[in-house]
């Protein structure tokens, strides 16, 4: 760190609204495939994060979970809730927002919002395990469950892989309308779907984000032809599954973090050693990704620490040189560190 | 909560400025009293609260720490951080802020610094603990380590305890006059000792906040009499103690919670089994104090997130109606949860 004490002591903050104009400012695309790019080079260095499983604090109506992660350079850590009653009461079911730090000093270095970036790094992830997965050649995906996530995954398979025909299906035909019109004029060919059946016709990848805190079958076993790839993001949490089992046993499952996928993910139906494949070996070549046309492949994802990592370290390099951060006096930065009680006398006057 | 949607996405958040002007504002000793008061309150309902070791992360130079806790109602954490080498490269060796959020929406309520809050809250537990635990009319305290927790052990112990009578004594000379410089005119009668035995002649009470991350002994057995009460605070992470075992043997030992402080606390030394009495019983009556004049206790204090919850509440509290906090822009607020992405793209307008 060649930044002075008094430097130091600020803290680089992303609202909501700096967040979105840097989103702009670089190019949503490019943002997309830039974080895509940045959390496959973390899953090329995995062994080196610390890796604890989310700290979690529960009530009858949600959770708090903290993420921590380190390099051992930087520290990250996502402060993330998730409150599926949030919806029917106009709040979001999930808000986060994350703090970078520098592991030398123990200072912070960023604290930004989180709930815009969570959503696209959750793209950027799915995208960048499809590159690894999916047949080669595919352009068609069947996005089921058009809420909240539903753009940002199809604008980053668009960027991250040329996948740019959608077939769009949502139990409430208005979120599917949303998502339409939202993609309209970004160079796709869209197909609003009335069954999931219909959705998944011809298609090379099938994405579910679907919101319900139940054990879900979005997708039966007789609905998913051979050489598919699925990314499963919305069964994210214990009690929350979108695939029927029997897709789960036919396909082989790529995850993140096993001890983590393995209580949050659609795995959490299977026996406890079901069989699973990281997704950080894929990439450095240390296991197989896919091994035939045929094949259906399966990412299992939940989301994990590195990816928001990943996300934050993207952005606390973005927003130099330009306006879209602030600075906040977040940190106690006296003149001599064993006066603090100094530093606050002189604040009176 | 009754506030709308929109004034939810905005976080409070106290600044160092604004937070030391609050401190001001309540006044310095009603503060450090008010504190100790909520942390005692707090103490008082401990079965209520969700309670998590802290979640470290470890390097060469330092560790960087997260403690939540809830009290079902609201949720708080702090992030702080321990890097003994910053002190010689005029960094704070400690640094921290910390978050309280509405355990019922997930929603963050409040975003603190916690460096001088942190200080403040240190010093008012050792009040509470020594109100407990210290002979009735205890009037005078051996302060050893005269660096940034001295000031305000002093000042919370004459707030909640009276004890005015201060011998101070430090390795460093000069922390012990910047000491007595910071605290002439606060009403204290304080006395410069050149030796630790000089310093605890005559004191009902002693505090240790020393600093080195070794195993010291600042005091050794022959050194105690009989009917003292000990506050060792400087003690708070593996590898580091002040206190002789002979000390800690000799003494009737209080806690704040019994996994943390078997790892960070004096008590690290002795056997895992150790007799240790829970500060919070103690206030609930359902364990003894002290039970004799002669007894020697032994607050071995080692930092706990209630009390970081306490001192947060305390806070969001303080500030209302107050202009000591600025609202940040840290949740995204969509007019309809499920389309975040709208929300982005008419940024961009």
């Amino acid at each position: 760190m060649t930044l002075t004490p008094s430097k130091l002591a600020m803290v680089p903050f992303v609202s909501v609204d700096h967040m979105m104009k840097l989103v702009h400012h670089v190019g949503l695309a490019k943002f997309l495939a830039d974080v895509a790019a940045e959390i496959e080079s973390d899953f090329a260095r995995w062994e080196l994060f610390d890796k604890t499983p989310r700290v979690g604090s529960h009530s009858d109506v949600g959770v708090i979970e903290l993420m921590p992660t380190s390099d051992g350079e930087m520290y990250g850590f996502k402060y993330v809730n998730g409150h599926p009653k949030n919806m029917s009461e106009g709040l979001q079911t999930v808000t986060a927002f994350g703090l970078l730090a520098d592991v030398y000093s123990g200072y912070p270095l960023m604290l930004s919002e989180m709930t815009v970036l969570t959503a696209l790094r959750t793209a950027s992830m799915s995208a960048m395990a499809t590159k690894h997965l999916a047949s080669k050649g595919a352009r068609t995906m069947a996005m089921i469950g058009n809420g909240a996530q539903s753009e940002f995954q199809c604008l980053a398979q668009k960027a991250v892989n040329g996948i740019d025909r959608i077939r769009l299906y949502d139990i409430d035909m208005a979120a599917t309308e949303k998502c339409a019109a939202n993609l309209a004029g970004l160079g796709f060919d869209i197909t609003l779907c009335k069954t999931p059946e219909e959705a998944i016709e011809g298609a090379d990848v099938i994405t579910t984000a679907t919101a319900d805190k139940d054990m879900q079958t979005i997708l039966t076993d007789n609905m998913v032809g051979a050489g598919v790839h699925i990314n499963a993001i919305g069964g994210d949490c214990p009690g929350k599954t979108e695939l029927h089992r029997d897709v789960v046993d036919r396909s082989t499952v790529f995850v993140e973090y096993p001890p983590q996928t393995r209580i949050e993910g659609e795995i959490q139906q299977m026996d406890p050693d079901h069989p699973v494949v990281e997704l950080w070996q894929v990439i450095t070549s240390q296991a197989d990704g896919r091994t035939s046309a045929a094949e259906v492949t399966l990412f299992d994802g939940v989301g994990f620490a590195i990816e928001d990592f990943s996300a934050l370290r993207y952005v606390h390099s973005a927003i130099k040189d330009t306006p879209f951060y602030a600075d906040l006096d977040m940190i106690a930065d006296p003149d001599d560190p064993r006066d603090l009680f100094g530093m606050l006398q002189r604040a009176k006057a």
